[in-house]
């Protein structure tokens, strides 16, 4: 049975770049093997310097991961932070990650181009990330097309050890490429991020999140004009959260023109609503016992770390710690 | 009390620069405070990637250091693989460490100059150093010259984090510099180190030991003639072996001429044997029974770790781990 393995960082409340580029392929997964889910709290420590704001983050992911569907008898949801292993395999990948492979990540690039003096987390988060992976033996990374290199890093990193120490030590995962993660777009028509302040939250109320879907940049064509589906915001986001039917209908009147984006954006939050109606529900039930959401997550924890025990015996063992 | 922290890295049985430079000093600091001094294998590993080897060298290190004179019931000598709680708080420290912290480190450099593609374990190990130094609130940490710069980056880490999360959170340790340590020569004159292969083991076989001694190397002055005793090698390691009226007879015989170097060698050889002769005993007894040095070393740990853990569980609440 094929292991796999996928982290979300609590940065904020999940939003729909989270769900569909992440949470969403995790619960499909969760049927085709064993999964290991982890809420990378080591790795949000790199940005996230308030004490609250991460424990509040990281009970959110782990509420509406859960409301979304994930299924706590089927995949292991457990906090990182709750397995220190992560970050002491982290360091003994460190021995044998060249410089230059990390220098050479374009995640650390578009930091470095952004950020004067970036900290060295930002830089090792790699090579803590090829921790998260190896420690659980994964075969299978989903991943969106940002985090390839990452998994070749990791690949790169066990094959390297496996050399030095003996071929199986470690298993070497596969990435598995998430198409849909490119086509999340933000309220500005920007790539869906929290760092671009452009989000739309899974459970956002009502009333904010008609107020947000209204506020959707669009170009100027009156309302008389005919539209181009293809390049809009708005159909974009429609495309992932209503019927095939109902995305006809709209493209068909994109075309047609005589409907404003108004009238669309209206649409669009009907079908965002109902769309997570019965996740609303879920999270509404989840949230009356906050005691039986911590539960799940630690008793995840307590399994996670039987597993990457046992792989850091083995890996101990063979560097020479025992 | 104030307590000390010392590391040394087992990669190779301890030499005269060792003992000279950590361990002797260690063993006088374990009379003034509480005493910590770890078996640093984590760093190890950025250079020993033979598991045979670094056992080996980390077994050297306890049973060379138990019998120089350091007293388990004083100090707490314990391997640093014992206690992960170093790495969880590494990778902490990484998150508030800046990039050029690290790129303008000395150590770093020189591997860089000399090594075109060092690891990056090689790279982040001040952050390694921070974290055991901070792991058991050190007040005091006796360091070489050359370990100065890695103190100066665990205050300024730690004063950056207690500025971020609440002073008193981390104690800013204070380096005592060992005078020493700059003056161990190796064979060929330079400093003493591994890395140079130019050392002289503290417990090397006598016939052994008495080749590596008539091996050093000496300039071309006849036997006659006299002869420099403050730039010489012999001289230099006579001096922190021999009594001071042996130390003045020699410098005397250099001066005066008519003395041929391998005569000083000789009486150099007579000396260190004579200097580790209680400790090559003690050492004999405790090699007669590696199973006890096994055990103090492991019970070692278990204090050294009840006392990282509370730390750690410091730590972890503040930055909302907890």
């Amino acid at each position: 049975m094929k292991r796999i393995l996928s982290g979300i960082k609590p940065t904020g409340a999940p939003h729909l770049g989270n769900y569909f580029g992440m949470m969403k392929p995790a619960i499909e997964w969760q049927e085709k093997g064993e999964a290991f889910y982890f809420i990378a709290d080591y790795h949000a420590l790199t940005s996230v310097h308030d004490p609250k704001a991460l424990r509040e983050n990281t009970r959110a992911v782990a509420l509406d991961f859960l409301a979304c569907g994930l299924d706590p008898a089927k995949a292991v949801l457990f906090r990182q932070s709750d397995v220190p292993e992560h970050t002491e395999l982290a360091w003994l990948l460190s021995c044998h990650t060249p410089m230059p492979m990390l220098e050479n990540c374009h995640a650390f690039k578009d930091h470095l181009a952004k950020n004067k003096t970036p900290n060295h987390g930002l830089f090792a988060y790699p090579v803590l990330m090829a921790a998260d992976i190896l420690l659980y033996d994964s075969n299978v990374v989903p991943v969106g097309r940002d985090q390839k290199q990452h998994v070749e890093v990791t690949r790169d990193i066990a094959g390297s050890i496996n050399r030095t120490y003996g071929e199986g030590l470690f298993v070497i995962p596969e990435a598995s490429i998430i198409p849909q993660l490119a086509t999340v777009v933000g309220l500005d028509g920007q790539k869906m991020s929290k760092s671009y302040n452009n989000t739309i939250g899974l459970f956002e109320e009502e009333k904010a999140l008609r107020k947000k879907i209204m506020s959707i940049v669009t170009d100027s064509t009156p309302v008389e004009a005919p539209k181009d589906p293809a390049g809009s915001s708005i159909g974009a986001l429609y495309r992932l959260v209503a019927g095939e039917a109902d995305v006809e209908k709209m493209e068909a009147d994109f075309r047609a023109g005589g409907t404003g984006y108004g009238d669309f954006k209206k649409r669009l939050f009907e079908s965002l609503w109902e769309f997570f109606r019965p996740m609303r529900q879920r999270r509404a039930e989840l949230a009356s016992d906050p005691g039986a959401v911590d539960a799940i997550v630690k008793a995840a924890g307590e399994r996670a770390r039987a597993v990457a025990h046992r792989t850091m015996e083995r890996v101990r063992t063979a560097v020479g710690l025992r």
